[in-house]
This record gives C-alpha cells, structure tokens and sequence, in this order.
C-alpha cells in the first residue's frame, strides 16, 4: 500500500454560526484545504457528520457537498460512527488512497449543532448511546459519562477537584487560537464551582457544543512535495477499533478497550512508541474521557490519568502535550466535524504553524478520536514529512 | 489493487417487521451472508442505513452491529448516502479490500422504516432532497419524482399507461422471491386504477417502504475459492459518481448525468457493454426512474426507457431483464439495505439459485443504487467466477 500526506488543511472557527448554514461551514472548510493545498480538483470528498438529519432534516452530505464547492460529478459520500465521523470518513479516505483507488481526497468534517429545526440537540447525542438499552431508560449521553466518572472516582480514590487541570489546560490553550470557541483560560477555582450539568459532571467537565467544519486534502506521499507548498504531514498510522455501545456490556467501564487496541496498533503500524509523540490530541468530551484515554492509550497506570494532568506533564511544555489548541472543551466540540479539527491543529504543530501554541521542534503527533462513550475510536498518528 | 469477490450473502424478507429490532435485522442477514461464505472472522463491517436516527433515535450502527453479531473490537462504520447508502457502503468496502486495507470485510445495509419513534418515514425521505431549495418548499420525495414524471410525459409524449410495464414486470418477478414485500401479480389494468399519491405518480408507480437487512462478505478474488463451497462472485466494476442534489440544478432534469457517468465508467472497468449483461437490477423506486435509468445507463435512446418495457424486453426472457426478483417495487425499498439487496440479488443469479426466477445462463450482471433523484450512483457489476 502506499504511504499517505496530508497536503491541506482548513477550518472554520467554532462557534454559534446562525448566518452560515452547513453546507456554508462544510464549503468554507473545503476551498480552505483546497487552496492551501493547491488544489482544484479532486476524486472524491467524504464526509464525515453525525447529526445532520435529525437537526437540520438533511442528510445526502456527500453529493450536496460536493456540488456546493464545485466539485459536481465527483464520489462523495457521508461516514458516520457518532462523535468519531470525522475520522471515520479521514480513515476511510486513507484507505482508498492507500491502497490506489483514488490519487486525492478532500475529506471533511461538519457539524451544526445550535441552531436546529426538529429535535434537541442532547436528543440527537443521546443517539451515540445504545437506544434500547440506555437511552431509553432516560440517560442522555452526559450522564453515561457521569456514571463512569463517578466510578472512577470511587474506585481509585480521586476527587471532582482533581480533574481540574484538564480543563485549565484546554481553556488556556484556546486563548492562543483562533478558531476555538471558548478562548478565555479558567482557574482551578472556577473549575469547582461551576454549576452542575449530570453529577459529578459540571459544565467545566464538559465540553460544549458549537458550529464548525474542517477539512484536509490527502495524496499519496510520493506526490505531496508537489502541493501545498512543501509542508506535507505523513500519515503514518490509521487505525480503528470498537466496543460495546452500551457501557453496562463491557467488562470494566472503566478500561476503554477499543482505545488500547486502537492506539497500540497506531504504535506498531508506525513503529513508535507512547514516549516518542511530540503531542496527542485527546477526545476529551469530559475530563473523564481524558483520564481514560490517556490510561487506555499508554500514558498512565489504570486510575493515574488524573495525576498526569495534576503534575503539569499535559501543558504544552510537560511530558506529553494534549489539546494544544483548546480540546474538544475549550476550541469547542461540533461532533462530526471534531475528528478532523483534531488531524488540522496536528498538522498546524508539525509545520510550525500553531502560533503561539507551537511545540517546540514538534515531529511527530497523535490525534484520537471517540465515538460514544468509548464505542469507535479512530487513532491518527501523523509526522512532519521533509 | 486486487481483484475482489463477494464468498456470501445474506438477506431477511422485506416486510413490516415489527417484532425485530434494527439490531435484529442487520444480525439476520449479517449472520446468514457470514454462515454462507463460511467464515466465522471479519476484518471490518461497513453499514449503509440512512434513517435510524430520525426514526428509530439510534445512530453509531457500525459499532453497535458490529457488537451484536459477535465482532465486537473490529472496525465498524456506518455510510450514508440517501437511498443510495447500501452500495456506497460496499463501495468502500470493495476500496479496502481491493486496496489491501482488510481481507475480509462485511458489508450489511439495514433499515426499519415501517414503526418508528420520532419522525415520519415521509419527513425522513425527504432528507434525500436539498432541505434547503426543494424539502422547506413543501416537496416530498414522491412530489419530486412526480415532477419529473410529468416533464417526460410533456417532452416525450408518453401517457402514464405507458409506464406500466415497470410495475407489471416487478410485481410478476416478486411472486417468485421469497423475500419480497409485495408477491402478487398486477396488471396493466390494475396500475391505471391505483390510486394517486402525487400526480401522476399513483401507488403502483411507487416502490412500497419496508423494513429488511441485507448483506454480502467480500475478500480477494485469489482467496475466494475456499470459501462459501466455490460460488464466489467477482466485482467487475465498482463505480460511484453524483449530481446536483436539487433537481432544478441540473442542466437538463430529464438527463440522470450521474447514472451515465457511474454506468458507463463501470462498463469500461470491466470492459464490458450494456449488451453483454445477461440481468440488470435497476433503482425503480418509481417508475420514471426505470426509464430514466435505462437511458443514461446505454438501454435505450432519450424518451424510449419506456418502451423498453412496453415491447416485454425488460422480463427475464427480453433483451435485459431488470427487477429480476422483484426490484424495488415488489421486493420492496428498506431504503439503505436496497443497494445491497440488489446486490445479493445479482449474486442468486449469477450462482444459479434465484428459483423460479433464474435466468438461463446468466453470467454478468449489473446492480445500480441511486441515492435521491439521481444525486449519487453507484454501479457495480458482478461476474460468475469459476
């Protein structure tokens, strides 16, 4: 198979986009990477997005997209694995450069989250859940992860407090970009008293919802010098693994199986280790997410995650860097869309274009992207191509 | 990239299934296509569905699928592209297989589309249509396909008896499918009484809504004779192309560009023409888009589809049968299983096993999903392989 770049990215901010409808924010995404890459045609454009029907009554993303940024003809499809459809559709486009069957693909995250047409938005969350055996009894998808916060918390001796420096770390990393939607940096105090959304959960545990698309073009290696002005990214893992949907059907809620077995096949496809990334972007929906993940993914014992936080080993300059540009909690989290937002803040760092977030001499990078509670993760591992 | 066949296949009767879940469907057929190419292992299921979330408040099938037929862990994804999602689905799954990504991969469509929790099945079709310039004005996707109904009926001078033969031939080939919806006979009488639904298109012009679950296992070609007892199939062509999703978009709305150009890249891939295919599954949703699918697909010139039928060319003793099991008229529509219906459909064929139904000798077939009023296509075409 052959070896995949990233040759262009782009983004829209995330926020409440009420004048920019989704196929606006999907198109302001997509001429972004097109141009960036240099770029103006493509074989195919795959779209990854988890509620577009039930919010907006549109789905058919793939063929409507494509025809918005002049793209009309081309195979175009939506992907959809709840909060990991933009990565979903990024590992789905991998293999189909990977492995021949098309030289360029654009694929797009896109989400529009706040202003909706036929249902509530924690309804259409609710539908990364198992619907008839969770939902159904009444939990909303933010109370699945208060339940296994609060386990988390009984089991290993952790309090609320000692998640806080998640969420200080994301919130002072989105003052430095741009695009993210909640850019002020918040105190560990704050932290502590801010409302109750789901016990324990607070809204300073949560990331919130907002507007947003993103976008990357990918090639195969060999001809990325040729475009986006010599800053190609190699993709040097793709992977993808599941679990239960229902969290009550795994062995232990408190171990994300379908993270390790993602994460360690990204290592050993690209023949690296934990202690080799320059920086991993985390799904972190919740604190507890990141607690997981980070135990899951090999950067901490069960029940450690938190103390790597408190130690100060997540900023950008401790031992591993996460959410350098704010996280699903502070640049915001518009589910299908976040997948890919995660892939471009990666390929902002190994170009050296992160402003003021930059990571210093940052070569190698991780992007890791949930759906549900743990169900479908898609693991990225990316690094600078000279 | 390799060559790639289909070593099982699996379906469910298309009916109003009200005492099986979604998850019950799809583990129906996905269990019975595995069982039948004899493999008890997969490296990935792709799902085509496009309603679940509207109608039954579940999204996340891959996973969820995946889970429930005891594949938990492996990769899991579902796509979406309309009424056309079954066989984008298998599209992608072709890419990864044919790329080298995987070795054996599931592809199941599913939907259930008769009860539902939030929405109305009418509200959830027309999310195939551009919300924004046909949906908001009050079109249903019926109202769209009457439209161009209509238009062709003006342009070419044909008179809506005239598109009986569409519905005559289906219903005449669903007596002998087992797994149809609607197994009863009708005649051209019968068509020109039914009653209307929206003008001219009346109720034997229109495939029926349906629940049902489909599936196919697919690995590489070299590898297929030791599975499924030695009936593998093999993917000639695989093809995907799109459209302008608003129909007023498109330059001539009588013209399904993206059926020509899906049809006829398949046609080179396998260095075949229309001639050559011995049966041709055909996307009749309603019977206007037989016509027009015959036209932009070789069978016949502009404004003669209908004729086609009319001179008995399109039974399974003409010059191309199409609907041989039914099609979507009377094997029924469960909208994102279709395409994979289709498929397996080709296959009973192509293996000798369609009963009653068989066509002598058939040795290349050609299946065809269309997602919207022609806004995705994808073709494949399959052969016996011996």
């Amino acid at each position: 198979m052959r070896d995949v770049s990233i040759i262009g990215i782009g983004q829209t901010e995330v926020a409440e986009h009420w004048d920019r409808s989704l196929r606006h924010l999907a198109g302001d995404a997509v001429l972004a990477a097109m141009k960036d890459a240099g770029i103006e045609r493509a074989d195919a454009l795959y779209v990854g997005n988890m509620l577009s029907g039930l919010l907006t009554g549109q789905e058919h993303l793939g063929a409507l997209i494509a025809d918005f940024v002049g793209l009309r003809g081309i195979e175009a499809v939506k992907v959809e694995a709840a909060c990991g459809s933009g990565a979903a559709a990024l590992r789905l486009g991998y293999a189909a450069v990977a492995g021949g069957l098309h030289d360029f693909v654009i694929v797009c995250g896109v989400e529009k989250m706040t202003d909706t047409v036929n249902a509530e938005t924690t309804t259409g969350l609710a539908m990364a859940a198992d619907a008839d055996y969770e939902s159904i009894h009444g939990l909303t998808f933010v109370s699945i992860n208060a339940l296994l916060m609060r386990r988390y918390m009984y089991e290993y001796g952790v309090e609320h407090k000692d998640f806080a420096h998640f969420s200080v770390n994301a919130h002072q990393n989105a003052v430095g970009n741009p695009n993210a939607m909640f850019r002020r940096p918040i105190s560990v105090e704050a932290f502590s008293r801010a409302r109750m959304i789901a016990d324990p959960i607070n809204l300073l545990d949560s990331s919130g919802i907002g507007d947003g698309a993103a976008a990357v073009v990918i090639c195969p290696s060999n001809m990325a010098p040729e475009f986006g002005n010599g800053r190609a990214v190699r993709i040097r893992a793709s992977t993808m693994a599941t679990d239960a949907v229902a969290v009550h059907d795994r062995p232990n809620p408190l171990w994300l199986s379908a993270v390790e077995a993602s994460a360690f096949k990204a290592y050993q496809q690209a023949a690296v280790g934990p202690r080799d990334l320059d920086l991993f972007e985390v799904h972190d929906a919740f604190t507890i997410m990141s607690a997981l993940s980070l135990e899951a993914s090999g950067f901490a014992e069960r029940g450690k995650g938190v103390q790597l936080a408190q130690a100060g080993e997540i900023t950008r300059d401790g031992q591993i860097p996460i959410c350098t540009m704010g996280g699903l909690k502070a640049r915001g989290h518009p589910v299908g869309a976040t997948g890919i937002y995660q892939v471009v803040e990666v390929v902002q760092q190994l170009r050296g274009e992160a402003g003021p977030n930059q990571i210093p001499n940052a070569r190698l990078g991780m992007a890791q992207n949930i759906g549900g509670s743990g169900a479908t993760v898609i693991t990225h591992i990316l690094e600078a191509q000279d």
